[in-house]
């Protein structure tokens, strides 16, 4: 196994005031083509701001940075700060342009580099008795 | 923004017989404490057997490798040959150990380096009204 894997990013997510999309860069177009067929994506971003030796060290947190959850290692939670900077969200998509995907919204900042999209493909997704801990709860 | 980003495996992908389960590296396994509250997680992973730049810089693709599928962009599939090589499944898991999590199976190949683990909270992740083409039909 090499020690490193090298991420170039696809394009960047863009919000303004009440828009957001997700503007792809112009050699990664094509792999857009037929993203018009599903009401909802992957959007995979990368953590930018945190992209520092220190933070990529942090292993535990308070999850929702709230010091009242119980301190939890940070792949049992979806904290920002982990290992490998990896976002994940799912996002309606309301249309798809030639160099932008529209959505309704993202739980990413403007400006997160988006580092891959995958279509959004429920049964694949949606196991049946899922179990989470007190701190979870209520979902949002 | 910078030009890439640096992915470090944590760990790696581990299949026998009918057992499977995710080796976790030392340097990371503070990071799995809190893991037994869930019954399922999120599994993001390499594929590095396509961590080539001809590879990469496949953007079209018959889906399922089925020709015929209708050509798709790689967005808008689950491919394994795409500009960053994630692999994204969701696992339930069977038992947290010091150094692993054993799972009842897993849609990655033995000795695929993990990049990330998620805790899986469904209702951030499951949304209504999912619209998918044809020929994601039937669904798995």
């Amino acid at each position: 196994m090499v020690e490193s894997y090298t991420i170039h990013p696809v394009g960047v997510v863009r919000k303004k005031s009440d828009t957001a999309w997700i503007e792809i860069f112009s050699p990664y177009r094509e792999a857009m083509m037929g993203l018009e067929d599903f009401s909802h994506i992957q959007v995979f971003y990368w953590f930018h701001e945190n992209d520092t030796i220190a933070l990529r060290r942090i292993l535990r947190v308070h999850p929702r940075n709230n010091p009242a959850n119980p301190l939890t290692g940070v792949f049992a939670t979806h904290s920002p700060k982990r290992p490998n900077l990896i976002g994940l969200t799912c996002c309606r998509t309301t249309a798809i342009e030639e160099d932008r995907i529209m959505i309704d919204s993202i739980d990413a900042r403007d400006g997160s580099p988006v580092i891959d999209i995958k279509c959004f493909i429920p049964d694949a997704q949606l196991p049946a008795d899922v179990r989470v801990p007190g701190w979870v709860l209520p979902l949002k």
